[in-house]
């Protein structure tokens, strides 16, 4: 079989520089284009030494390679720029003929208001919001495998709907009063000049951000109501909070919310834990944890692997469930692998077996 | 003035250590026995090589200086043991007729039953229970003033108490539904020789743990009860999750609760700050961060400031605290020099002010 | 072609566990056995959580199977044991038929004299010491194609030993006062319950240990004694320091030596980089890093590379190299795939190419 | 008394926080002007919140408080500013009246061509580096009692001369072949908005820079040239080599070299660290460690202490000496403090005892 062409739009951030690791090792791909604007005409492995020798594939600018010829080119194309940016080059890059995985937020959303109030942007394609695929493949796979448009789903969205898609599409928890507290690594925040990212700032810190209004809130909220059966996206008000805490890759979740109907009744740890095996049985990337054994992120640290569990408080009647994730992972590049398996047919997990870190 | 004579039993843990940093320097202080059964007859500084030329006072067991001689000779004892152990020991102390600060859990609950379910344990001195203080000076200031025993609280129980006293002291918020997640640095699980706290198993890592059934979580209940004007100690259910963070000294909690009454009717961030920035402002550790200020754990590492902000977030109509401490400082051995300053009607930042770490 | 089958002796600590990390995603191989004392019993994955899904093997006492067994259903036994156990285990498993390597101190050296000076352990089996390959391909890939013992090199020997080959080798510099200055993360002192590698004992925390008679001293002067010419293994003394940092995984080593002869004539910067290129430039792991750019222990973590680069130092007329690997990849688990791989004529990067990790 | 006025131009890097924090709970110390181009108008806590209600001193621009009015007010003005800023603002501030303690490399030299060639600069005021005195109290105690300029010293020159002076300047070393290897903790790079101090870049991370060529190899060379009594300054050429690695504060020296003379004869490690000890008997702030003992940069953080042992290597027949202190600490800002006591003729340990960190 002819390998599968694919460019990456967009290289050299933490998030691109994870789709290269992710892809180059992909026995069906080869790598067509790296595009940077910033670094073009130098070696991947100039930017990244640690992938000198394994990747030293010259970066393009699109002033030089333009979209539609890397479009007309590349099977696929996945963009990892900033929203914004990413709903003006997309629709050139589809009408080139190739299919999108897009890693920004603009479109993600099936409501354009929602859209528009999250990230205080007109979108000058909205009617591509419904064409476009929510990249989770646990959720949308039938879907992927036809899409054209596929937008990459969040760090934090990811991680917290797994955790409560078992609950709330079999109608087990409250749709009220759900929070989720959520712990992101530094990687998370982008390859950035800034002084708040430094080491000696961040290095033996930890606090909260992005405390009111944070995107991934709306984000988390519409898939959480279609879950809960609510076509609108409107139906779930989750709390969501995010901290950053000194690790390089990681995400965890712990996720509060209530049982309902019968559910509440002779519910205990057990229960809630049989609910995420049994629905996640034949996952690949979905680990529920046994009791006593608590997701961490430097389990899944390198891996697209998500680990699951959760118990029941019986003090306070609530259900407490903890995810974890690389959110370079499973929460963007290594996801972006496994949706890219699922629209072109191949098993989910191709490429994604050896990446796992050891000890 | 003679200078107070204070001893401190279990000196060599990282609590025994910190009270160790924090008396020494404390200008009306004169540090007398340091006990230690491992470490008998070594220098202090010889455990801790960064205290040498500062402390080099020569370990006792109390085989060799009974509690008794201890007690005697002491103005104050500091007792720095395991729960279970403290509640035998601290009694010989008040004998002796010196007065005490335990850190132990076994003096800080009024209702014995809930001491019982929570440790697991008899208590061989019930009636102690009514005469220890809660040793937060914040609540407990006058109490203190005259007290023999004072029961230093626990780390988490100190942030979750503190950011939540003035909400529920003056009905501010539901009693129900309180969340509290919270993260501490591995300073938290003490000086202990255990594979699970070595560094390449917490090095990149991020985990919760103890999520039901954590004892500190009926020590904030009791607290919080208290607060809420139910005197029996029940009256308050709140959920408390902690986890574990890669940093050694700091912990940070994050707190949800509901506005009650008239107070939610035009709530705004603004008013949530104002409520903790009246009733502290006669405080000298309670630090409310102004807008856009989180607190981070960092910022108040090796003092016994306590940091704390607040935000009301419409989208879901909850209240969220947010607090930082040192899980060491005013987690435990700086708060214990501040209420040692109570108990001897010394100004409270006495010894206190030069301990804040710079940058 | 059948799998080849593989033991590891010794799985659970990290350097077995980077074995099983290593050989489970070798496509030539099968893992056979996996043996621990302490968790016999238990899944793999149940002692390291990260690898739940991808290798579920039960592991077993070599009571239970023992090493006769494990040898002659073996092709190859890989003995993660302490020096002292091997000595005694490996000539069993030799005896029953399979090729071994070997992790410990035991078969490393060629002068018993010297490991028994360095290891105070008289040794059961010195005629073994002959026969034994030291296994740096980069060296002695010839020999490795036919032994039936392999003594994975330490991996401070590695570093030193691979940036000083090409100038010792060739006779470019003094074989007097070399200086080894290096430095190693954590995972390199083991899978110890030890307060002294606790993460609050560690972090923030660097220092040197010992710094005399360190056993991998005669090690590595054994070694570049012959790359000398000197067969006795006594021509070199190089000064050896190692120090300990807060990181996992990676070791770097600062070398310092003096140009000879010609070489020492017009000497620059350039021609000792030219030197390593020229020398390595058919390696598949050993990288010679260009101008401007230096070793750095993250750019190799995850990976077999070592990466090299060196100086001339006008001001003082030193040579200085600089190396870095991962301790636990070429320094010890991956090093010891690669041997795998000339042991049994397979193309030397199979199975090494896709775990070095990304950002 | 009066207290002695001081002021701190640039007071919002990291060895101008420093500054703040150790001159702030001087006791005879009144902080008058902390300047700041960058953020004048704020609070200093604003920019440090750690040191809300700690230091709230507002900062001023030179613009609004010329250096004539700082000189003229002050005692004692320190300036942390960049070299080739501060050779043209310390003039101004002696005219004005002050005594000033500088920060930057412009008065460390004697020698003119050495500044010269070390930093690419003319120097608009040549005539002070007669004047300035080497603000190493423990080598210049004497003069720094007169003097009106200061030139404190780099962190790293400090921790090699403090190791190297006794057996210099006793002439028990050879001044051939002294190589010193050194590591930093990140804060020695400044507060800078650069990628490559960003957290993710640094965090499990650890590099050799500066390789050849660092500024701080030439002010070591001149000082140690003094110490083998060479009052040209160029005598001793000893080999440097700065790392980075990860941790905030902190600076290890490791430094080889070898005996001469009668001192060679019936060498071995007690009578090396005996030279160290006897040497600095009366020294409040150089720690001579015990056999076994080795300095670790944990130990000093926050001090001004700096910890030195040393061993003999019967091996090679070097010398190796060890030397730990906060870069910010004995390396900046509280030697600083310690230079000011010295110039002031107070207790050199006068506000220093208490900034020592805990566990």
């Amino acid at each position: 079989m002819d390998k599968i062409k694919v460019s990456i739009v967009g290289s050299t951030g933490y998030v691109g520089a994870e789709l290269v690791h992710g892809f180059m090792s992909h026995p069906d791909v080869e790598l067509l284009y790296l595009t940077s604007e910033t670094f073009k005409g130098k070696k991947f492995s100039d930017i990244y030494p640690v992938m000198r020798g394994l990747c030293d594939i010259v970066l393009v600018s699109t002033e030089d390679v333009p979209y539609g010829t890397i479009g007309k080119e590349s099977d696929l194309v996945i963009t990892a720029l900033p929203h914004g940016v990413s709903s003006a080059v997309v629709p050139k890059l589809l009408e080139a003929g190739c299919r999108v995985i897009d890693h920004s937020g603009d479109f993600r959303y099936k409501d354009i208001e929602t859209y528009k109030k999250s990230y205080k942007l007109e979108h000058p394609h909205p009617e591509l919001l419904a064409e476009a695929v929510y990249g989770l493949p646990e959720l949308y796979r039938d879907d992927l495998k036809t899409t054209r448009l596929t937008a990459n789903p969040g760090c934090y969205p990811t991680c917290s709907i797994l955790a409560l898609t078992p609950f709330l599409k079999e109608g087990l928890i409250l749709k009220e009063g759900i929070i989720i507290d959520a712990v992101s690594g530094v990687t998370g925040a982008g390859r950035k000049e800034k002084l708040e990212y430094s080491y000696c700032e961040l290095d033996e810190s930890f606090k909260p951000y992005g405390v009111t209004g944070h995107r991934h809130s709306t984000e988390i909220n519409e898939q959480l109501s279609f879950l809960a059966g609510d076509g609108s996206g409107k139906a779930v008000h989750a709390a969501f909070t995010p901290h950053l805490a000194p690790f390089r890759r990681g995400m965890l979740a712990s996720i509060y919310c209530r049982p309902d109907g019968l559910f509440a009744e002779g519910i205990d740890s057990g229960k809630v834990r049989d609910v995420l095996a049994k629905y996640y049985e034949n996952e690949d990337f979905v680990r529920i944890l046994p009791e006593g054994v608590m997701p961490d992120v430097k389990n899944v640290a390198g891996s697209n692997f998500i680990d699951i569990t959760g118990v029941y408080d019986e003090d306070t009647g609530l259900i407490k469930l903890f995810s974890a994730q690389d959110n370079l992972g499973k929460g963007a590049a290594l996801q972006a692998v496994q949706a890219f398996n699922a629209m072109f047919s191949l098993p989910e997990g191709t490429g994604l077996s050896t990446l796992t870190r050891g000890v």
